[in-house]
């Protein structure tokens, strides 16, 4: 669990809990155990994806992945642990920090909610169902959208949960992270193919050699780029629109990500 | 997730929800989602331990196994679907059927703790560090403790919690849980030595062929069978001591287990 945990990355979904919770002027201290909990549920999501049985991948940032290490058996394991104690980690929210239980438990409901069936664990089974056979742009979407954007948005609302956003502003945290997240997989998608493997910690040309299609396949690499300006752009504007008290870090974030090279 | 689940099987950590809500005169309706939560992690359980890196079982209550039916990409993430959807049926208790959000926000959090690194999980994850190499009985009680009577314990306490049990009671539910835990997984044992095929729906002596340690192996038949009769008493005491309003379907319960044959 500790050695995929603590394998580095960049913490993009805790420091979305973090960034959403200031947004409303929230404390970090009652945020932190939720920003710990979705790094956990996205750990074990790569150490589960990285399995034989799965992608079968031998690298992960940069280290060799769980299974290589520890072998299949305890690499299964320690992902279902991981994903187990991210709800701990919730509760702790309450428990520990004084966040109220409400709020707490809307929190475990909808990690159970984005991160399961119909959200993160969804876009993995139609991504290893529709391997080398997705034939359209839209089911690529859908994949995308729920193996990526669905942790982010989920990590959005956590932190405007935990800091009492209203339902209206938890609308905008989620048009936010839709469009950020659909946003972040296309220029994963671009630096796969046009990126730097020092800079990434994994072999670019991944999505080729294992014949995976990317937005790039579909709708070439210009048209990419332009999607993923314009998906910040409106990202940004969903943001602006609902005029959360302190939205800086966020708007900021969408920027840098948008700009990021690994 | 459908096919693990409705697999059938003795339903027995569900009931121990249901029995032990009864005990305190609680409603069925705010315990069910949570019974169905248990269920859903016991299921989880057996998926991943079917697995070829686990236990690389074909067979399972009289049918095939998930990864047998749907590949083990599949059967990895319908386990990991069926975690993460207990954690959302335990919200159901309280968005749906109003128990406080106090109270259930403690059921997420000792489910989050029975079932993951320090207690499950981590019993299983001692079984496959140890398979073969275990060499004393307590290690061995270690495992029994921690990959059977964790989720019975947790089981009595949750319908506890959902009908507003005193930190008392909720003690006695455990000395309850962990006495007939000890006792259910002991007779197991047994059952692998001396049960009948087609009632258990899997081989028998199978321990003895993956070499696995057991009670029968350690201390012998008589002894073991005695160690089951006398920790269902100890667990029948520990419950009439607490003087519950009404304990007489758990008592049942722990008489049923000790003279089940599958």
């Amino acid at each position: 669990m500790n050695y995929s945990l603590m394998a580095g990355g960049k913490r993009l979904r805790p420091i979305l809990v973090l960034a959403a919770s200031e947004a409303f002027g929230g404390s970090h201290a009652a945020a932190l155990p939720v920003a710990l909990a979705i790094e956990m549920v996205h750990t074990y999501s790569l150490v589960h994806d990285d399995l034989p049985a799965m992608d079968n991948d031998d690298y992960r940032r940069g280290k060799l992945t769980n299974h290589k290490v520890y072998g299949e058996a305890m690499a299964i394991l320690a992902g279902d642990a991981l994903l187990t104690q991210a709800f701990y980690s919730v509760a702790l929210a309450h428990k520990v920090h004084g966040a109220p239980a409400e709020r707490v438990l809307a929190i475990t409901e909808e990690l159970a909610a984005y991160a399961g069936a119909r959200g993160m664990v969804g876009g993995q089974a139609a991504d290893m169902l529709g391997e080398q056979g997705i034939t359209s742009l839209e089911e690529l979407t859908f994949i995308h959208r729920h193996k990526t954007s669905d942790l982010m948005v989920f990590s959005l609302r956590a932190g405007g949960h935990i800091a009492g956003a209203t339902p209206e502003q938890l609308n905008a945290l989620t048009a936010f992270g839709d469009a950020l997240g659909l946003a972040f997989q296309i220029q994963d998608d671009i630096l796969d193919i046009i990126g730097d493997e020092s800079k990434l910690g994994k072999p670019v040309k991944s999505d080729e050699k294992q014949m995976k299609v990317t937005y790039p396949y579909f709708i070439g690499m210009e048209a990419s780029e332009n999607m993923v300006r314009s998906l910040t752009s409106q990202a940004k504007q969903a943001l602006e629109e609902a005029k959360l008290p302190n939205a800086e870090r966020l708007l900021q974030l969408a920027d840098y990500l948008m700009k990021r090279d690994h």
